[in-house]
């Protein structure tokens, strides 16, 4: 390292360490199991740290649970994709009945896009952003094929090209997985419910982490992820979002028997559930659902609004390193527009995030084509992490 | 108790000691946690008991490969859906690489339904028993209904009634979820393949508990469970198989990212796998797989063989008392034919059942209308717990 950028990055690494210790939400690391402390872990925005609770309450299910109540235990695990989506809501500004723990993202949005043209028969459009992440991608364009209907690949040119009232459904992720940039939530809905347009809004990289606010918004339609900010293991289930005037008429294509109203009379006849389980499938999976309520449980005690205020302050620090080392970073300076994660851009990402984690125990992750992306999950992350991860970076950029 | 059927019930529970002392699987009983040695256990064929060394290997991947190794163990959970597969495949009679754990049985259903359909676009008919268990025919009437196909609900008359030759797909459980009947895979398989037509045999009540010969029969399609006889916990994951020669044929319509090929290039255009892994959706639960992989561990190493021995020998014997005791089963009496329960039939069975449990310590369960269901888990079910229970029901159903 050059003698200037030493005294740069001791200057950063100085300004951290004031900041860790003046941060309010400093003591929720020890929530989570954390082997290393010295490990700068900026992951957590694809798979969060393990809350300390959680080896507990899986402890509990598989020894009382499963292997002395056996069956009987079923009398309660029925409802915990209910329940734990009552725990999520608030996180994201839904109210209780709304939201739904169970499968995957990727399952959750394929029944909200069919429910979603089910609503619109008529309607030949579905949108989704050509740069979004690849299982919205993917999805859309399965069911596009399916159905006969055409993709937009850019939402936000709707008005202008293929118009609003010939969309039916539009696919928004909330924030940007590689710039971390956040969607105008409210105007965009409001832009598609002027001609009946539904959206669902993608929040896997904004749950748990920014401030989301459903109702607020006049949303009606959302799916996430819990094992990222909400640091519910790897592979935790997703969970969907139905504003309430809608849950009725959601008309879902897998019609598991966990999606029919009084399951265990096991009627010749389909009737879906009057409330938002019409969206459930088969039987849930109770340990990852145990980890996941744990993680939520735990971003809902610290608290969204402290933890958002963190992430901000967190990914706005990162700039400033960004800037003071010479980085270029595509994330949004505006911290209204920018979400728990920033980014850095550079030809050599692959290459540079390798050797981050061989060289200096930094982990972060590499996006195609160009972008190390830089997690700031504030229950977890210290504002020395970001000092280290954006000096050690600026080791290898300066040629 | 009258004085005679006491006397019967002590004959039927000396013999059933001298069949647990020669019971030559007896000992894996200690693979498993039991916490009451004395609880009658007759609901493995719906929660199958935990093995003991479940705890140990989730413990492992909470504290090691999730809290310490974090992000980098991704590199190995990955390949979990393909290598839990293949454990499972000689216990179905199935190759390497032709079968793959992940999400639900009623997902792995909906995806293999969808892509029999895709492959013979012109047939307008699926066919399922229309008392099939429930989330076979709703899955079935749901994309029937959205494709514009019809339903045939017997699918042992479509010779006689809408021909093999309108039949894209027929949907058919090997083991009757409340006889316990086995249907002939072999033959039934080879009459739709005469004119071109799939069967995907629902294996959810055979896995791990009857010898079942997925390439001998030629069969081309099959899912199942893994919480049943395999031991996998509550809520694990489904698995479909497909034959070799089909797998590349495969669209299925849930296009997640995990289905895509090299996954992490993250391109533009969805290229699905070429191998059984085009199935997969979303990220995969691996609690819930681990778990899933420990009770197949145990079933492959106790060996399916010997299993499906004590399997027909505890129902035969279950069938025997039923006998002694004036008990109804509509139990197929031919061993060949019959599957790892036998239920009793009587028009009290909701309030029995009820009873059984909370009288004796009988854990069995009530299926619609009117049968009560005995699932004989050869591992860990005893001889004496089928006389223990037959016994009581006996106590209840002499008025």
């Amino acid at each position: 390292m050059s003698g200037d950028r030493s005294a740069i990055a001791a200057e950063l690494r100085a300004r951290a360490d004031e900041l860790d210790g003046a941060d309010p939400l400093a003591e929720w690391r020890e929530e989570f199991e954390i082997a290393d402390p010295d490990l700068v872990y900026l992951d957590g925005n694809s798979l969060g740290m393990m809350p300390r609770r959680t080896p507990a309450a899986l402890r509990h299910v598989l020894e009382t649970e499963w292997a002395t109540e056996l069956i009987a235990s079923w009398d309660h695990w029925v409802d915990l994709p209910t329940s734990v989506g009552d725990t999520l809501a608030p996180l994201i500004g839904a109210r209780s009945g709304e939201v739904i723990v169970h499968d995957s993202v990727s399952i959750n949005l394929y029944q909200l896009i069919h429910a979603a043209i089910a609503l619109h028969p008529e309607r030949d459009v579905i949108a989704v952003d050509a740069d979004d992440f690849p299982t919205d991608r993917y999805i859309v364009e399965g069911i596009a094929a399916a159905t006969g209907r055409s993709v937009c690949w850019d939402p936000t040119t709707i008005e202008t090209t293929v118009g609003w009232e010939r969309v039916a459904v539009s696919v928004r992720s909330l924030v940007d997985y590689r710039t971390a940039e956040i969607a105008d939530l409210a105007t965009e809905t409001a832009r598609a419910r002027e001609s009946g347009a539904l959206v669902i809004w993608d929040l896997s990289h904004a749950a748990g982490v920014i401030e989301v606010d459903l109702h607020g918004a006049g949303a009606d339609l959302a799916v996430g992820c819990t094992y990222k900010f909400l640091n519910g293991g790897p592979g935790a289930p997703g969970f969907s979002y139905v504003a309430t005037p809608l849950i009725e008429r959601i008309d879902q294509p897998i019609r598991g028997w966990w999606s029919q109203h009084q399951m265990f009379d096991m009627a010749l006849r389909y009737e879906p559930r009057p409330d938002i389980g019409r969206l459930l499938i088969g039987s849930i999976g109770v340990l990852g659902m145990t980890a996941a309520q744990m993680g939520i449980e735990v971003v809902a005690e610290a608290g969204i609004t402290a933890i958002a205020d963190k992430a901000r302050r967190l990914t706005g620090f990162g700039l400033q390193c960004c800037d003071a080392l010479g980085l270029h970073s595509p994330s949004p300076r505006d911290e209204r527009w920018r979400g728990g994660h920033f980014s850095v851009q550079h030809p050599r990402a692959e290459e540079i995030n390798r050797r981050l984690a061989a060289d200096h125990r930094v982990i972060a992750d590499f996006r195609q084509p160009d972008v190390i992306r830089l997690g700031c999950s504030p229950l977890t992350t210290r504002y020395r992490d970001v000092s280290t991860a954006c000096a050690a970076i600026a080791g290898y950029t300066a040629a």
